[in-house]
């Protein structure tokens, strides 16, 4: 068979014969595509992951005189020290020996999986039942189907920034246009409200908040919920997304939902890291619309969505009461006392280097640190400076470029305490060797200006 | 709080107080949405499931003194009759234990999994290596993602008629054209050819070939995928989807790759119906590419899409190679019997019914029924014929209505041999009941001529 010209035999009919010079043509001639002129879709072209391009693109080579010690992986899995609960990996394989969970499951998910959830979120001023729940293949499938079910192309949404680049992949890839809204790492990462809503218009179709904070670790008060509802009750909808509900000891974590009755809320959460799972891929939505303001468009366009691929994986839907119920509550409190004790080891360590400005967090698993560059004249941005930091040291973080948050870097406290320990003293090391005093670096400028 | 006006009230910031009366304004007035009109998106109002829609307005009332018989859902794992293999359910209780696979998998699936699939598809005219698959969360994602790489709004794709109705579900969501070509029942369910080709135009991006098929379980023979390619190589890509590797004994299945070096193939499959286990969500996409016409492009952008949800359940991959390779040759076989036994009794005791045309199917699981409407003047559709089936004989099949091919039903196999020979003899019971011959019915037009 040519692959360069038109020929095509319809075998066993003579009326399509062409030749090769085009003499015998067919009754009908069509136009045809030029011939295996292949494109990715633009859609596919549009799903652009900020941090795989700016991480692919870095020179990640460490001091091989040096172990790499690696701060920028958001799994908390990976080094063994934070294992879920045995009472999880019980129930998965007791889902699995039951027999019962091979079959489809309903594309949101199981009547009984769904009340679990329901029943665990559920409270008295923001109640919840399985008709409220949504069943996702993880997070990132309930933030995708909750853009998709509230915007389409040429909409807006608002981001926060920093902020997880997820949100802005999704939405840019489905047409929808993204502002970043401003927190303020100075007021332990509040959103500046005066600026979030100076960016809403008429095309603002959700507001996505994020809280605990990924990259941030931080956790928002009561009070100051209480203001984004007070922003947010005027305009559009709410979109909220929670990746850890847990927060260190001395902090607080509210739930939104409860404290208002007005704003309709989608809530993003998942397995992934409370019971230190991320792989399993089991996400939900949680409907807060207690006045009706969503209304059964948004539900049945979040159902109709689920179709497309059909919810999560039906063994961890199966085991779903066990891990959410069996686990002792000393998992959970001895979970959080390793991040919490991490994160204070390092941002104590880290903030008394010279340079270094990070902002103490109160829950989830990362720390944002500020970088001041003007006392690091070598290098030119905060991609460069981590660039560096593995060269010398073996210690790699993201630098916050990521994010959209340049002259930062984040760090994952989920490492064992001695890496943490370790990586610390060789950031120190490394601040030191590079670091400029003020008065040096103007002296340097004035030498400079003979 | 108020939630039927304008009341902004940015605490700790005097310049932005509105009142209810609109005297004071803030220094900038903003357009702003109507309060709280919130719709779902286009995109998730184009998401339509035909099969939902015409099922969920149907009258599914059962006979009270007959039980019911469901031949409608294509779910093999219902009865318990068609169990998977032990040692599917063994690899993945080792994959729990060894506590390797909690963590975040890379997002188009672990490398070693992905060799897995490759290695037991890859052959020597069409050979596969890891970076040859992408895994995702069941064949449906899988379809959504081949759709997705290949397809912009405003192209067109080819699907067959009657076929499985998520592919015309997906494509209309993102925007696509589906155009239908037909499969001749009186052929064994082969591609019209002919028309195939004369749907081709400038803005087909991809045909989608279904074999075997869902709903006809049909195979198609080497020769008829032989023309099938000669069509396909002087015209756009091909997309190609199976659900079900293994046929019946007689007939044959041919992969349609290594019949050609040319043509380049997306090959979308899974674990749902071979191995069993639909709930489990673990499919995959074969990329067939022997002369670099999808080039990088393609791979690139499915690795793109990859990123928006992160892949199948890591530990239903991190079983995959044991899930693949370890069950015995017998438990093939034995679904194979059971699935080919219930067909022939079905297409056997069917064959007989005056009034009833079924189509012998040569694997998968499910057989197409011609309905001869002329001779049930009763009913109006097959949809009304296959309602009054549940009403008086409490057997459900799915009218194929639901794969835009009316006056056929489709009925699965998968169910226990006892109810397969009750519910034929309840199909033939009440076409008996309802069948008019010709001369009758002929007979009565003249009367009413009168």
């Amino acid at each position: 068979m040519e692959n360069h010209a038109y020929v095509i035999q319809v075998s066993g009919n003579g009326n399509l014969h062409d030749s090769i010079n085009g003499r015998f043509l067919p009754a009908k001639m069509k136009i045809r595509k030029p011939k295996w002129n292949i494109k990715a879709s633009e859609m596919s072209n549009k799903t652009f992951n900020p941090i795989r391009a700016i991480v692919d693109s870095m020179k990640i080579e460490p001091n091989p005189n040096k172990s790499m010690i690696r701060l920028s992986i958001g799994d908390p899995t990976v080094f063994g020290n934070l294992p879920t609960d045995e009472e999880v990996l019980h129930a998965m394989k007791e889902a699995i020996d039951s027999g019962k969970y091979n079959g489809y499951a309903p594309s949101i998910g199981y009547q009984s999986s769904r009340e679990v959830v329901a029943s665990y979120y559920t409270g008295p001023e923001a109640p919840l039942d399985a008709m409220d729940v949504i069943l996702t293949s993880g997070c990132s499938q309930a933030i995708e189907m909750a853009i998709g079910v509230l915007c389409n192309p040429g909409d807006n949404i608002l981001v926060p920034c920093p902020g997880f680049s997820l949100y802005k992949t999704l939405a840019l890839s489905m047409g929808i246009d993204v502002k970043l809204y401003n927190l303020l790492p100075e007021e332990s990462w509040e959103i500046d409200l005066k600026q979030l809503e100076s960016l809403i218009d008429d095309k603002t179709s959700c507001i996505i908040i994020n809280n605990p904070s990924n990259p941030c670790g931080s956790v928002f008060s009561k009070s100051h919920l209480q203001k984004i509802l007070a922003v947010l009750v005027t305009h559009s909808c709410l979109f909220y997304s929670f990746y850890f509900i847990q927060v260190f000891p001395g902090s607080r974590y509210y739930p939104i939902a409860p404290l208002s009755t007005d704003v309709p809320i989608l809530s993003c959460g998942g397995l992934a890291k409370r019971w230190l799972v991320p792989g399993w891929r089991l996400g939900w939505i949680l409907i807060h619309d207690r006045k009706d303001l969503f209304g059964s468009e948004i539900r049945e366009g979040l159902i109709r969505l689920s179709q497309r691929i059909l919810g999560p994986c039906t063994i961890v839907q199966g085991a779903l009461k066990d891990i959410i119920n069996n686990p002792s509550q000393e998992f959970y409190s001895s979970t959080i006392h390793i991040m919490k004790s991490n994160a204070d080891i390092c941002y104590n360590s880290l903030s008394s280097v010279p340079g270094l400005r990070p902002v103490r967090p109160s829950g989830a698993m990362y720390l944002m640190v500020g970088i001041e560059m003007e006392h690091f004249p070598e290098f030119q941005s905060d991609v460069d400076f981590t660039e560096r930091l593995v060269a010398e040291q073996s210690v790699f973080c993201l630098p916050a470029t990521c994010f959209e948050y340049p002259n930062f870097f984040r760090i994952v406290v989920t490492v064992p305490e001695e890496m943490m320990v370790e990586a610390c003293n060789r950031i120190q090391e490394f601040c030191q060797q590079h670091y400029e005093p003020y008065s040096n670096h103007i002296i340097q400028d004035i030498d400079c200006d003979k």
